[in-house]
C-alpha cells in the first residue's frame, strides 16, 4: 500500500540518488522536510560527505521546520564532528515533530543513538520505512560498514548468445548508444571501475563518464593482474601492487590513457577491500569476472543485451570452478529490466539468502 | 485504437491458436460471429485441416446467421474440394451481411476470389484487420506458401551467460519446471521437432509433450545428420536420409525411444523442405542451433534463461561464419518477454526488413 510516508521517503531516496559515488566515507543519504503536506526543505549528502541531507534541508526549511515531518534514508548521525554538528541535535534545535527514517545507522557512534536522543527530547520517531529501498540506495555504505570492502558490480554487454566479442575479439560495437550512454551513467555512480589486465593492454580502455556535463565524475581506474612485473607507463601515475614505472610508451602515441590521472592495480578481487571506493564497477574481460564470481565478490549483475546473435564468439564469463547445477541456483534474482533502444538492459542482484 | 472490430477479431484469432501445428497443410484459422453484439458462432479450423473455422461457427449460428458479422482470420476459402464445400458459399448461404478478415489467402485457388464472390453476392468486407498478428498466428502455413519450407523455432535454454550446459555437458537442470512446462506446451503446438545427432546420441531424448491432457500432441521427431551412416536403431522406425536398420540396442535398455514411433532423419537444414510439417522446432545442440543460422533458416527465437552463472560451461550457439557486426544487427526484435517461475522467456522474431 503507498501511504503519504512512503511517498516522501521515495522522494528522499530519489534525492539520495544525487550522489551516489561520491560521498565516501559517507553515505549518500536524502531528506524532505514536510509540513501540512508541502515540501518546505530538501536536502541530501554533499559531494565529498558533507553537509549531511539534513542539514541542507533544515536550511532550507528555516523557521517553518517547528512543528513538520523530517523524512530521512538514514537514523540521523548523533555524534559531533570536526567537520559538523550532529544532525540529531539539529533536528532537535530546528522544532522538527515528527522523524520517520528507512533503515538504522550502523555506525557504532550512532547506531540507536540518534532514535533514542531525538525520543528523549520529544520527537516522534518511525522506522524502517522502505527499508530495502534505501538499503538498496546506501548499498556501498552498508556493504563497506558490513563487509569492509567495496559493494561491486560486474556489467556485461553481451549479444543474445552470451558472447562479449567475435572470435577475433572484436565488439564495437555489440549494443547501441543508448545502451552505452546508460552504462557510463553507471560509471558516474561508481568511486572506482575495474578490468583485467588482459582488456587493460588489449583495449587500453578510457574508462572515463563520456556524458555530456558529466565528464567530471569518472571513476578511479583499477587494473586486476597478479603479475607483480605488470607496469603501467610512465605518463599514468601508479599506486599500490605492481607499481613500478615504464617508458616505453610515449603519451601521445596511448590514447587509452590519460595523464595526471592514477590508475591503481591490485593482485587479486579481495584486494578490493584496500580501495578509496564504496561502489566498484567490474567490466571485463572474461577472465576477470570469472575470478571475481569464484571469489564470491559480485553484489549485482549489469547485463546488456543486444538483439543480435554472434554465435562461436568470446563468452562473457570464464570458468569459476562450478561443479553442479545445484548450486548456482537461488543466487540472483531480477531486479529491474528496462529496454534501452533496441537493446535489453536487466539487473539482478544478490539474494538476500545468498552470503556474501 | 481497440475497435469492436478489432476486439472480434482478437477472439477469432485466440480460437485460431487452438489447432495451432495440427491443421496441416491447412492453416489454422479462427472464425467468430457476432450479431447484435453478441457471439452467435465460434469455429476453428479442426485437426487434419477440415471442418474449416468458417463451417464450424455457422453450423453453431444456424439461422441467427441471417444479416450477422463474420470475423475470419483469413480470407474465406473459394474453391470446392473433395472435402467440403466452399467457405465462400456457405456464407452467402447463410445469409451473413459483412465479412471482417485478417488476411487474404496466398493459395492460388482462393487468392481474392474469395473476397470477390462475397462482394458480388451483396457481402460487405473488410480486409486488413489485425493482419500483423493474423500472419503470427498462421506462419506456419504462410512460411510453407511463400519459401516452401515450415516456420522454424529455435529454442535454447540458458544461463544468464548464455550456457547450455556445465563444460562437462551438465544441462539438469537449468530452467525451472514453469519453463519446461512452457516448452512443452510450444512443442505441442509444432508438428517437427528436430536435434542434431549429438544431442540425439548423448541424450537420447524423448521429445515429447509431458502435460496431463496434451501428451497424444507430441510432434514429428527428426534428427539433423550429415552422416549417410547414421543408423537408428531397431525400435525405431525411419524414414528418409540415413535410413538403415540397427539392431544392438534392445528397446528396454533405450529409454530415450518409444517403439512404433517414427524418427525422420535429414542431412542438412535445407532438407527440412521435405519435411511433413509447417512448424518445426529446433531443440539443439550448438552446432545444430549454428547450422540452422548460418543457413537464415531460424524465423523465431525461444529464449528460456534461468537467473543463474555457469562460467566457462557450453555456449548455446557454435560457430556461424559471423565476420563483422554490424551484420549481426537489424535482425531480431523482441516480440515478448516474460517471467516463468523464477526464469525469463524472451521472444525474438526475425525483423520485417530481414530476408528470409
Amino acid at each position: 500500500m503507498i501511504t503519504d510516508d512512503s511517498r516522501w521517503m521515495t522522494a528522499a531516496l530519489a534525492l539520495a540518488e544525487r550522489t551516489r559515488g561520491r560521498t565516501t566515507p559517507n553515505p549518500n543519504v536524502g531528506c524532505i522536510i514536510v509540513r501540512d503536506d508541502r515540501v518546505i526543505g530538501r536536502g541530501w549528502t554533499q559531494p565529498g560527505g558533507r553537509p549531511h541531507a539534513e542539514a541542507m534541508a533544515l536550511a532550507q526549511a528555516g523557521d517553518a521546520a517547528r512543528g513538520a515531518t523530517a523524512y530521512v534514508t538514514l537514523e540521523p548521525c548523533a555524534h559531533l564532528s570536526a567537520r559538523g554538528p550532529a544532525c540529531t541535535d539539529l533536528l532537535i534545535a530546528a522544532g522538527i515533530a515528527r522523524v520517520a527514517m528507512a533503515l538504522g545507522d550502523p555506525d557504532p557512534r550512532t547506531n540507536g543513538q540518534g532514535i533514542a536522543r531525538l525520543r528523549a527530547a520529544g520527537v516522534a520517531v518511525a522506522v524502517g520505512l522502505l527499508a530495502t529501498d534505501a538499503g538498496r540506495s546506501m548499498a556501498g555504505f552498508l556493504t563497506r560498514r558490513r563487509l569492509g570492502r567495496p559493494f561491486v558490480t560486474l556489467k556485461l554487454a553481451t549479444s543474445l548468445d552470451g558472447c562479449i566479442a567475435l572470435a577475433d575479439g572484436t565488439s564495437r560495437w555489440i549494443t547501441g548508444v543508448e545502451a552505452r550512454a546508460h552504462a557510463h551513467l553507471e560509471r558516474a555512480r561508481h568511486e572506482a571501475i575495474l578490468v583485467g589486465r588482459g582488456t587493460w593492454e588489449a583495449d587500453r580502455p578510457t574508462l572515463d563518464v563520456r556524458l555530456p556535463g558529466l565528464e567530471g565524475r569518472s571513476p578511479q581506474r583499477v587494473v586486476l593482474s597478479s603479475s607483480p612485473s605488470f607496469v603501467i607507463p610512465t605518463n599514468v601515475g601508479i599506486h599500490g601492487h605492481g607499481a613500478a614505472q615504464g617508458s616505453s610508451v610515449p603519451p601521445s602515441m596511448d590514447p587509452g590513457l590519460r595523464r595526471d590521472d592514477e590508475v591503481l592495480v591490485i593482485p587479486s578481487p579481495h584486494a578490493i577491500a584496500t580501495l578509496p571506493a564504496d561502489h566498484l564497477l567490474v567490466e571485463g574481460g572474461a577472465g576477470t569476472a570469472a575470478a571475481f564470481l569464484a571469489a564470491n565478490l559480485v553484489d549485482r549483475l549489469l547485463l546488456y543485451r543486444a538483439p543480435i546473435v554472434i554465435g562461436g564468439g568470446l563468452p562473457a564469463i570464464g570458468a569459476i570452478s562450478l561443479t553442479d547445477l545445484g548450486s548456482a541456483h537461488g543466487r540472483w534474482q531480477l531486479h529491474d529490466a528496462r529496454q534501452l533502444g533496441s537493446d535489453r538492459l536487466e539487473v539482478y542482484e544478490r539474494t538476500p539468502c545468498s552470503p556474501a
